[in-house]
């Protein structure tokens, strides 16, 4: 029996439905989240969501308690609809991110073969990675968007989704997962023109859970010019090399305001808490109009970049020690 | 009686169907190319593509002769499929621009109703840019990815396109042309989040056409860097900069080689004749692995940004001059 | 009668004899040292001194409790004997500046027209600044160095100084007090080549007295670079333009390492008490192999430039109050 | 016998009198002159001058065909007299730099002892850089400037100079041949405080001799800010460090025209026929008020650092290609 005052399981909402690539995400997150289960916490239930903004937007009603959206392909770029939508509204803050392997294959339902397939439905994403292929097999196919690489399986099979019949395509473009999942029969394995595409999802929660560092963390943020003039980014990427941090990611997204007008959202390695990350943030605090922290996370790959000379965190400390005693002298 | 050997018109390709706001940035630039009416050139012939990828395909095979394709949208951003269709493959160069404002409304076949509507198709880019108006007028209703603006209001009409009773969904987002031209009611006008959205469509051609200076030019190019090196994006700005050169639009573009592997596309004010422009083109070329120009074209709006003090083109003459001068006492 | 306990007075040290242009600098300096007069502190007693080197030196050694030296001047440059010996040795803090216009005359024993004068005695520096006069008006006549210009005066003067007959020369150039106090005649009034040239004196004192902010304040270092690597300076320069810091001097020294071994010696405006100072020297101290603080102290003109935007001191309070708030979140 | 209408051997200027450290440049640099050896022109004549100002007045005045001056010591810095004459009045140029040495001995008449001596003649920047020893084996002598070491050491000799009674001191600091040629006895060697010291000595010429570049090359240029704005020196720095040139030699000099303005004279690695050098020298141009080119020049040591990658002049001569193929396509 259970305990009456058992807190509720939290919800993560992921980009559904069952069998797309956030959902691989989320999982290996749940895997993998040690933190969370040395301290006990109740497993996460995943949620499904038909959007990004969508699924943001129930994270910041309090229906979700977290979302692993995806923010950046190796091939795509920077996933518009997560950028833009972490850049306004009620603030939210990236916990933790995943890479996760994209793979696709064509699934058909059984008996179809590869010369039967006149009409493809994937996500347009998806199907930006496998033109080549396509162009290549089958050059003759019409492409039919569907609202994700999953939902393009999903409505060939037989259970789930809109008849079968009714799917105005006869092969589908998604992950192996989702083609298993509903029944389809692989016609061709890894037809992304990119062998070795990556997408990067990240874990976004409302603020006031930032994770400890842990030497390998990256922080996010967006930066808004204080006005456009000549020489501003150049101005706002020396507060970092100033300082002797890594970007590891730019991309400029328009504001909205005017053709012309950008923010920048940017990744750099480092946390909030060190000591060159927040001498960076209060200089790029000074110089833009508007900065909005997205948060400090452990890396998912790999060991940061050797601090330059100068700039490590004891370098730092050390300054700060300096210069504490020269005012001790000016103030006595 | 014309005569027989008179040239065929040349055929310039778009983003169809017809209908899309992309046709209308065409003919917006056929009816003001006075430099080729002056030539008594034929009037070209416009041919709808069905993406940007396939419309720059078919211009690199010679089966066209220029694309009218979108760039850079006031919202959105970057198109991906257009900048990275330019950064691979053969060379191509943009030889003009157009701006369009995008203005959506919503329509329906006659005789429906705000009120009857459960399922919008529309392009996924459209779609995002009418979300706010959507979640306050239709929160119900379900959203259906089509592959153009266009296609969603050719799907509701009678004559042309899929049978009316097959399209799944009842209304569709799209520019006020084509909804008239499918023989559409209009539901809702100008139903953008963003008022004021703005296009920009870029005309390609096979390299060779380059548009003489005006005095208000813009310069477009892709820069590779030459490795990832902390404070290389700096380096690149500072070959602007030293040159008093304005850069009008950044955008960092994954090359697909690596997560973390990004090129820059970048338009700057100036022509390649420009004596500034020239320098910074030549300085980016020693400091990037590998720079591609994208071309130099008139402006499609404003005046260029007056030159900092010393950058003037003068002040490139003067300086060449002088250094002539010291040189000649040098190998005298 | 005076109190047995009464503190002695403190013995300022300036660059001697008494007639030069730096006992002008300690006079005024004394008349204007409002701070101190309102301390009820005892009149300092000024001590002549042979050298720049000799002054530093006692006072290091606790036998003067200031000096007044020369750091600069306007048609000279630096003084490189005070520069040499602040940078080097004990610390030493400037805890003030004045700025004394520098004028010269020709004098000589009564009775001496310019058509006698043979030989001219005078500090080199001097001699310097009179050079275009002398050949305009003396053009014949013939250098004899001497180790100050009021010890110049003194040679031609009857009590003091070696025999009158003894000095190698018989017209000396100096401010116009010493050849007044040496009972010379003026043979030419202000005969510096450079009308409007200055020099500026610096009050010295051993640590621990540093000048509460006054809100026109200037701060002076001397920095080593870590290595002799190509940038290395411009690097420097960036620590101050991050932050928003007008340099108003600048020299280079050699270290005497080796020949292209430098260190800099830099005064900028702000107090060490300033937030925008205060990040400037943290910055400066991580990139350079050592940075030595030579004081914060009142300017002795003008007015401060204008921070640019978002370097004044509330834009730092609120970068650092922001920082606070989202480094609070992440330890929670 | 000797030919009538035989070329007149030229005057080669230097800081006299015989026995100074400049004559020892002179002479070495006559000794290696290979290129004039080679060419048979006849051996220039030494020509003592009192001063840097005189010798190079005469060089103006076509008195002299070159002039052998002092520019920098390793330990004292830019010789400012130097510095200031290149900067002003009609253009000279430095075609060749020779490195000297400076070791100091201390000398007097024979038969004199250390113990015997009470005062010690010398030029003001030999007793700057002897202090060390004085203090700690002469404490008690007193100083007398002279108008150069070797005149110390005349001063003190028996057929040259005033009469060695007349003399105001008893011992001199000069270059070991001084005292030789004077006759004079050694009472210690070596006693420059820092073993090492290195004097740059520069050969100057009127324009239009400048030196064919060799590989490892010098160009000096004195620098006049168009105005006094914070992070102007930032700028020029910038035009050296975007074309990957590697200064040498930084000094500020006061411009004279009021406390604060200055002028840089720098020193850099290559030739002005260097396409680096050529272009930063017209970036340098348009920038400054007024750019002066003090010449190129082989250098006296040394390798040159190597280019960093996208610098050498083989980038400079491919973008320079790359960009003339693509203007070629804007002007057909």
């Amino acid at each position: 029996m259970r305990a009456v005052d058992a807190a509720p399981s939290p919800r993560y909402g992921y980009l559904g439905p069952e069998g797309t690539f956030c959902e691989m995400a989320l999982t290996r997150w749940l895997a993998t989240d040690h933190h969370r289960a040395q301290a006990g916490d109740a497993t996460p239930v995943p949620v499904p969501c038909s959007s990004v903004v969508g699924a943001l937007a129930a994270l910041r009603a309090g229906e979700l308690d977290a979302a692993m959206v995806p923010i950046e392909n190796s091939v795509e770029g920077g996933v518009t609809a997560t950028l833009d939508a972490l850049s306004v509204g009620d603030e939210l803050v990236i916990v933790g991110e995943v890479l996760v392997p994209v793979t696709f294959v064509l699934a058909a339902r059984p008996g179809t073969t590869l010369a039967d397939v006149t009409a493809v439905g994937t996500h347009s994403h998806a199907w930006a990675q496998v033109r080549g292929w396509m162009d290549a097999h089958l050059p003759g196919a019409t492409y039919v968007p569907t609202l994700s690489t999953a939902a393009a399986a999903a409505g060939l099979g037989g259970g789930r989704g809109p008849a079968a019949d009714a799917a105005p395509y006869d092969a589908s473009v998604s992950a192996a997962g989702a083609a298993t999942r509903h029944g389809l029969s692989v016609l061709a394995d890894d037809i992304g023109d990119n062998r070795g595409a990556v997408t990067r999802f990240v874990l976004v929660s409302r603020p006031g859970r930032t994770p400890a560092p842990t030497g390998s963390d990256k922080t996010s943020v967006v930066l808004f010019q204080r006005d456009d003039h000549p020489g501003g980014l150049l101005e706002l990427l020396e507060q970092f090399a100033t300082r002797g941090v890594n970007m590891t990611r730019l991309e400029s997204r328009p504001t909205g305001a005017a053709m012309g007008s950008y923010c920048f959202t940017i990744d750099f390695e480092g946390h909030v808490t060190d000591e060159r990350v927040g001498e960076t943030l209060m200089g790029l605090r000074r110089v833009c109009a508007q900065v909005r922290w997205l948060g400090s996370y452990p890396a998912a790959d790999g060991v940061p970049t050797p601090p330059r000379a100068g700039t490590a965190e004891a370098d730092f400390v050390a300054a700060r020690d300096w210069l504490a005693a020269l005012r001790s002298s000016a103030t006595r």
